[in-house]
Order: C-alpha cells, then sequence, then structure tokens
C-alpha cells in the first residue's frame, strides 16, 4: 500500500533490485545456488551503526566471484551502497550484513550450462547474530574435533566462500551428540582446517597459531593476527594437528559473527579432552576478545553508515509519510 | 481471486503445505538447505502420464533422509499423494518430478544448531528435462572427464542424494571450456565416479560396466543392469579407471532426466581422446535406449498418475468454476 513502509525491524533484503523485509527474502527452489550449491557469500558486520573493514570483505567477495565464475550485474560501488542501504532501513545498529551471488535459473528451460545462468546478487542486513552464543562464549565453549574429514581443497577451494557445509553439519550433529557445542574439522591428511564458520586458534606459551591450510582466510583471523604483533604475542599461520589443539593452554575461535570466542575444553572421540585455564577461558583469549572489541569503540577500520540516506526512495516515503 | 486457477503449466509445486505456480515455489535465503546445502532430494519421472519406479525413489528419498538426519512433517504416503497432486495439476504427461526436505530456519534466531530446525519437505512437478540434450543424444554426447575430483565419500557419502555439487559445476566449466557436453569426475584415488547428474558405463565386448563406488545406485542404473540381463549382456558395478573409459567400446549415461544417454567421444586434458563408433552412438547403447523406452510405453514399473482427482480442492475449484 502506498505511503506504508514495510516492516523492515527484523532485518533488510536487496533481492535482484528491490528491497523487501527478510520474511520475504526468498529464492526460487531452481537456482543453482539452491539445487548445486552454486553460490558464494561474504558476511561483513556492522558495530554501533559502523562496518567492519568493509572493503576487506568487498575484496574478499569478489576474489570468491572470481573463482567461481560469477558476474552478478551491481558494480562493486553499488554493492557498497546495496549494504548501507539494507542497514540503514534495518534500523539496526548491530547487525550481521551478507551479501550474495548464485549462479541464477539458467534461461533456457532446463539447461545444465552455467554459462546459461544470469547470476544473482542479493544483501541483506539482520540483527546480530553470535556464532557461539554469548553465554557459550562468558563459561568457554567447547570444541569438538569431529571424525568426519573438511571436504578436500582439490574437490572445494576453502579459501572462495562457499555453503558447502554438509561435512560441517555432520561435525555438529557428532559435536552436539556428545555434549559439545561445536565443531573443527580435520582435512583429509589430519591438519587441522576450521569450524562451521570460524577460524581456530591455538596458543602455546606467547605463540598464538592458526592452521595454514584448510580454512578460509578470516579478516576476524587477520585482525586477531594484527591484535597480537600489537600485544607481544607471536601470531603464526603454520600446520596445526590434533596435538596442537589438545596440549594447548587456551583455545579460541574468530569470525565475523562473534568476533573472539574463547573455548574452554576441547574434545576428540580418540584422544579425550583437554580442559583448559580450570575450564574457563583463558587469560589470552579474553584479552585478545577485550582489545578486539575496545579498538571496535575506537572507530578501528569502521565505515559509518548513513542512517537518513536523503536519496533512498523508501526512507523518502516514510519522511512523506 | 477466489475461483481462479493458478497457471500451472510451467509446473505445480507444494511449499510446506500449499500448491503453488512453479514461480512461486521459493525458500528463504536463510533456510539451510541453502546457506549449508542442507537438504536432499530424489527426483522420479512421469513418462505418458505414469510413474516409473516410484516405490524406488520413494525408498531411495527415505534412506537419503535418514542419512541426514531429516525428518520432514509428511508421511511417505502422504509424499505419494502430493507428488501425485503436483502432476496432476500441473496436466503434465511427462514430467521431471522433485522430492525435497530441506532444513529449514533455526526456531531460535541465530542458532547454529540443526536440531533447532523443522525440516521442510517440498515437491514439484515441471515439463521433461534431459540432463543432455536429445539432439546432442542423437549424435552422441561428448564426455570430459575433469581434472577436478569429486569430494571424497568420506566427507560426503554419494548414495544419499545431495546439492553438494560445486565440484560438478566446475567440470563442467572445464567441458565447456574444452567444446564438450558434459564432464564425468574421478575419485581423489583415480576411480571413475558419476556425472552431474547420471551414472556413466563403459561397454566393452559384451560387457556393460559401471563404477562401484563414489556413484549415486541410481535407479535408471538398476533399470539399466536388468535390461542387461534381458538382452544377454553382462552388467558389471566394479572399479573403473580412466583407461575404461578410454579403451570402452561405447560409453553412455543414465539418469532419471533422460534415461539412457549415449555418448560418443571421452575426452581428457591429458590422455587425449577416444571417438567411437565413428563418433556416432554405438549399438548396445542404441539398443538399450530402445528397449528402455519400449518397456515403459509397456507399463514397466509403471504408477499411473490420476489427473482427475476429484477430492482435491484446487481441482474441485475448476470444476466448479
Amino acid at each position: 500500500m502506498p505511503g506504508d513502509m514495510p516492516d523492515f525491524s527484523r532485518g533488510a533484503a536487496y533481492m535482484n533490485g528491490t528491497y523487501v523485509p527478510m520474511a520475504e527474502a526468498k529464492i526460487s527452489v531452481g537456482d543453482w545456488g539452491f539445487i548445486h550449491s552454486d553460490v558464494t557469500y561474504d558476511v561483513v558486520h556492522v558495530w554501533d551503526g559502523k562496518f567492519f573493514r568493509l572493503e576487506d570483505h568487498l575484496d574478499r567477495f569478489h576474489r570468491s566471484l572470481a573463482g567461481y565464475r560469477l558476474s552478478p550485474p551491481v558494480s562493486r560501488e553499488e554493492m557498497r551502497e546495496i549494504l548501507a542501504r539494507c542497514v540503514a532501513l534495518s534500523g539496526l545498529r548491530e547487525a550481521f550484513v551478507a551479501m550474495l551471488s548464485t549462479r541464477g535459473v539458467p534461461r533456457i528451460y532446463g539447461s545444465r550450462r552455467p554459462e546459461d545462468c544470469d547470476n544473482s546478487f542479493i544483501a541483506y542486513a539482520c540483527p546480530w547474530v553470535d556464532v557461539i552464543p554469548k553465554d557459550v562464549q562468558e563459561r568457554g565453549a567447547h570444541l569438538w574435533i569431529a571424525s568426519i574429514p573438511r571436504i578436500s581443497p582439490l574437490s572445494l577451494d576453502p579459501t572462495l566462500k562457499n555453503y558447502s557445509w554438509r561435512d560441517f553439519v555432520r561435525g555438529l550433529f557428532e559435536a552436539h551428540d556428545h555434549g559439545y557445542d561445536t565443531a573443527v574439522l580435520l582435512d583429509p591428511e589430519g591438519y587441522v582446517t576450521e569450524g562451521s564458520g570460524f577460524n581456530v586458534f591455538a596458543v602455546k606459551g606467547n605463540v598464538v597459531m592458526t592452521p595454514d591450510r584448510g580454512a578460509l582466510e578470516g579478516v576476524t583471523r587477520r585482525s586477531v593476527l594484527d591484535l597480537c604483533d600489537e600485544l607481544g604475542l607471536v601470531g603464526k599461520i603454520m600446520p596445526m594437528r590434533t596435538e596442537d589443539l589438545m596440549e594447548a593452554d587456551e583455545v579460541f575461535c574468530s569470525t565475523t559473527a562473534g568476533g573472539v570466542m574463547p573455548c574452554a575444553r576441547v574434545g576428540n572421540a580418540t584422544i579425550g579432552d583437554n580442559i583448559m585455564a580450570n575450564d574457563r577461558p583463558g587469560p589470552i583469549s579474553v584479552k585478545l576478545k577485550e582489545v578486539y572489541w575496545r579498538k571496535h569503540a575506537e572507530g578501528w577500520h569502521a565505515t559509518p553508515v548513513n542512517y537518513d540516506d536523503p536519496e533512498h526512495p523508501l526512507l523518502m516515503q516514510t519522511t512523506a509519510a
């Protein structure tokens, strides 16, 4: 109805040209993004009304697009604007902001040629999400080393963001079956890779290590390594084995949707478990988490969102109403 | 508008309780079926108004559901009915009929626990699709042996139907870049697995072989093996190497969406190519294809669709209008 503002309070989405409330953000069951997991994405967060490392996320999104041969009909400049408008429409000061491109539905009915598809661009801003809930972060997450290996990098490049998470979902079920909160996967050779939506770190002395393979090059991971330099810790991207987790002083996870997330236990079906720092988040993890958020408050890598965009037709409509 | 029949001519879908035209068959961008490829499916075809091996497809779908710990709120009896109603609504005599279950959207906002999701049931009937177009089947498909390995069975059980097709999509691009029609993938150890939506067979003498690993246990594959028995050929499920394709007299593919699909060439970046039977579909492939369709006409494994279902509210509406 003209004059009525849609309800964007649960999030606002951009679906190939139109802004809609989250509940209406839907894709066709025939989109290859769904039926072939032929999609890439990235997620940037907004904290206190400001994007964090927006350009780094846009850089990585464009690397993923190129790696998957996806060409959405939207320039980088337009993406930046669309993401900000989703946030502005939602009015959210803390938000989980996603950008996606799916292969789309073939122009020729029934075609099995990816070349016959027009690739989509989708974006949305929705209320803040913690990959590990805040209360679990407080007591220290219990991290399960799953028995199922992460899909080999030969079949799926883990540095290109993807939704091929069936191995992670199996890992999550396995973790929950054992009373653990979340899971990390090993690669087929037994090296530590990553968890379902987060990088993993082990602390031993003043060394803060994170896997060199099978993992996304996380923007929060990079931020943590930057903080290590500042705090006189030795950040290392290196091969990691199960033992590095089982013998660690501390373990924590990092992600855009949650920041630095301390663990208190690491468990494994064959090796047993590692209960760290009196079953609580360790001091280095806690320090990194604290500094990570304090620097947010100081405007670290921040891009403010303009919540009163006078050019925006939907916002203009509200003003007029 | 009451009294108006929606336009189901491009297909009819059942979306968690409601029948809608294909164009309206959409899932949330937050459904784990999309964002984690946490979904399974099956496809049965309708030929001349009759399902082919419907119970075999329902059997396999239920095995996939159990393997993925998915529990859609629909009984097997109801699924059968829903599938038939999708076909009846569409009016299609030849149809591609899919059944799916996605993990769904978590009941608790932002939850990363699959246990917090209500699993969906989706079904649809849409016009016939050939995985390899009819004209390409006629001249014999050109099949590319891709350099990218299929996701290892350790990470993804290939006998449970899945949409984790990023490796296949890369294979398809590679095939098309080399001027080939479609692709087959090897496993990490170099054994032949399957193509993007089809099983593969090689013929050598009177032996018709198909891979014993890394492949879906195709319903059409089973039908082909049944036909081999009838025709005095030796059907074999066995380990297959690249050489089995490169030295074959004939190669063909099988799938629900296309049946028996003969190939004329097999190509590989390192070994070269195998141009078979004067670059045409070979006699055994052609014979199997012919018998496969002839037996369809004779009512082989057929379950007729009731196109005039008097109980169906939407059909009753048409009658009333």
